[in-house]
C-alpha cells in the first residue's frame, strides 16, 4: 500500500469541493491555478463548472498547469419519461464524452439517476426496477461511443439514501453486476467508481472490490461520514472528521492493483474548512496525508 | 396476496407513530384505548412508554381493549465498549425479552446498534466488522434466552444512513446470513422484521424476502420514503406520500406465506397528520387502506 503520508502526490481534488469560498463560486480556472500551486497534480471538474469557464480555456489551463483529470463530474442520469426526454439526455451524454476526451480525463463518472421526476420532488411512479432498466440500456448505449472515443466510463453507486432521486444503483455489487453484463470480457471500458462515502456502510465492500478488480477500479473518491449528518447532501466531512476507515478501503483497492489518485469530493456549506476555498485545499492536503 | 381496501383488520399501530400529539406525549393507554375504539386490532409499542404506562397496567389494558402485539420495540444495541457494558446490554435485553412475554408479543424486534459511542456523536472507533462481530455475538446470547422463553427475535435491518450510528446490520441479506449462521434449522426463533423504509432501495430485496421465507419474515413495517427527505431520523412520510411501491413489498411477503399484520412505523414531528393522534390514526386506517 502506498504511504501517503510524507507528500500529497496521489491527491486530486474534486473541484465541488471548493466550489464556493465565502459565499460565492471560485472561478474554476483559480480553482486550477490555486491546485497547481500546492503541487496537487490532480483535479475532477464539474460539467457546469467548465462550461463557465469555457472548454477550451479550461483545456488549456489543465495543459498549462501540468494538471491530470482523475475523472470528469459528470454523465448519466439516465432515467426518463418519454423518448424524448431519452434522446436529449443521450445527445447530453455524448456531449460529456467529447468535453472528457478533450480535458483529456481518466474516466466519464456516471451518476445514473433514479425515479423520473423524483429529484424535482415528484416521482413519475414508484417502479425502480423500471429505472434500473433505463440505466441498463442508457449506460449500454454510451459505452458504444465512450469505446469510439476511447474514453472509460465510471458508474458510480450511490449511497442508498439517493436511490430515489440521484442513483438507482447503490451498492458494488449492483454496479459490477451492471459491468459484467455489458463489458463481459474487461476491456477496461466500464468500471466504477468507489467513492468511500456512498459504500462505506456494505458489509459486502471488501469482497466486491476484490471481484473488482483492477480492470474495473477506475476511480476513488474520498471525504467521511459525520455522525450525527444533518443533511442528506450537504453534509459530508472532511477526511477524519468522521467514521469511515478511509486508508482500509484504499488498502482493499490497492491490494486489487489500483494505483490512482484518492480524489477529495465533498459538497458542504457550512464547515469551517468551507470558508476559504485555498484554506480548504490546505486540509485536503494535510488530512490527505494522515487520514486517507 | 391479501386484500385489504376493504378494512383494516391487518393494520398495526406502532406506537411511535403516535407518540405526540400537539406538541406533547400521548400517554400509552390512551393511545390503545384510540386503538381499540377505531377497530385497530394490533399496536407495537415501545419500551419507554410501556415503562411509563406501567408494564402491568399496559399488560392488563392491552388483554382488556383486545389487541395484540405485532412486535415489542426494541432489544438490540448490543455493540459495546467495555465488558461492563457488555452486560449492562445483556440484562436490559433479557429485562426487554421478560417484557415482550408478559405483553404477549409476536416478537421483540432488535435494533442491533452501530459503533460504540457513535449515537451520542463520539464513534470509539471505526471498525464496523468488529462492531458486527459484536452483533452476532450479542444476538448469539441473546437467542439462548429468548428460545427459553418462547420469545422470537426478529432483527430488523436498518438503512444504511444508520450504519455508524444505530445499526450495523444494514440489508436483508446481511440479516438473513446472521440467522442461517445462529439458527440454521429455520426454528422459528430467530427472523427478520422487514421495514419497508429500511430496505425498499435494495436490489436484492425480493430475492433475500423469497431466500427468508416465511419461518423467519416476522415482521413488515411500513411508511414511505418522501422526496425530498430533509432529515435522516425524523422525516418519514406518510403511506401514499412518498415513493415505496408498498403493495408490491408486501406482495413479495405474502407469496413467502407472510400473513400477519403491517406495522405503521413513522417517526416525524413536522408533517400535518402529526398534529393529532386521532387523525393521524384515521389517516393511518385510510392510508392502509388504499396504500399499503
Amino acid at each position: 500500500m502506498r504511504d501517503f503520508s510524507g507528500d500529497h502526490r496521489w491527491l486530486s481534488i474534486n473541484t465541488a469541493t471548493v466550489r464556493r469560498q465565502r459565499g460565492q463560486d471560485w472561478p474554476l480556472l483559480q480553482i486550477l491555478e490555486a491546485c497547481a500551486a500546492r503541487g496537487i497534480r490532480a483535479v475532477s471538474p464539474w460539467r457546469d463548472q467548465v462550461e463557465q469557464a469555457g472548454l477550451a480555456a479550461t483545456a488549456k489551463a489543465v495543459k498549462a498547469f501540468g494538471l491530470e483529470l482523475s475523472g470528469y463530474c459528470r454523465g448519466g442520469m439516465f432515467t426518463y419519461a418519454d423518448s424524448a426526454q431519452r434522446e436529449a439526455v443521450r445527445d447530453d451524454n455524448r456531449r460529456a464524452l467529447d468535453e472528457a476526451c478533450e480535458l483529456n480525463a481518466a474516466c466519464l463518472v456516471l451518476v445514473v439517476g433514479g425515479l423520473p421526476g423524483a429529484l424535482a420532488g415528484h416521482a413519475l411512479h414508484k417502479d425502480l426496477d423500471s429505472a434500473r432498466q433505463q440505466v441498463a440500456e442508457g449506460v449500454q448505449l454510451l459505452l458504444n461511443d465512450a469505446r469510439e472515443r476511447g474514453m472509460p466510463l465510471a458508474i458510480e453507486p450511490l449511497h442508498p439514501m439517493y436511490a430515489a432521486d440521484r442513483a438507482c444503483i447503490n451498492t458494488l455489487e449492483q454496479a459490477l453486476d451492471l459491468c459484467d453484463l455489458l463489458d463481459p470480457q474487461r476491456t477496461g471500458a466500464l468500471g466504477v467508481a468507489v467513492d468511500a462515502y456512498h459504500v462505506w456502510w456494505d458489509p459486502k465492500l471488501a469482497a466486491q472490490i476484490e471481484r473488482a478488480g483492477a480492470s474495473r477500479l477506475l476511480a476513488l473518491h474520498v471525504c467521511d461520514w459525520l455522525t450525527p449528518t444533518t443533511d442528506l447532501l450537504n453534509d459530508r466531512g472532511m477526511m477524519g472528521d468522521g467514521v469511515i476507515d478511509l486508508p482500509r478501503i484504499r488498502g482493499w483497492m490497492e491490494a486489487q492493483g489500483f494505483a490512482g489518485y484518492a480524489e477529495v469530493e465533498i459538497f458542504s456549506s457550512a464547515h469551517w474548512w468551507q470558508r476559504d476555498g485555498a484554506q480548504t485545499l490546505d486540509t485536503c492536503i494535510e488530512r490527505h496525508r494522515r487520514c486517507v
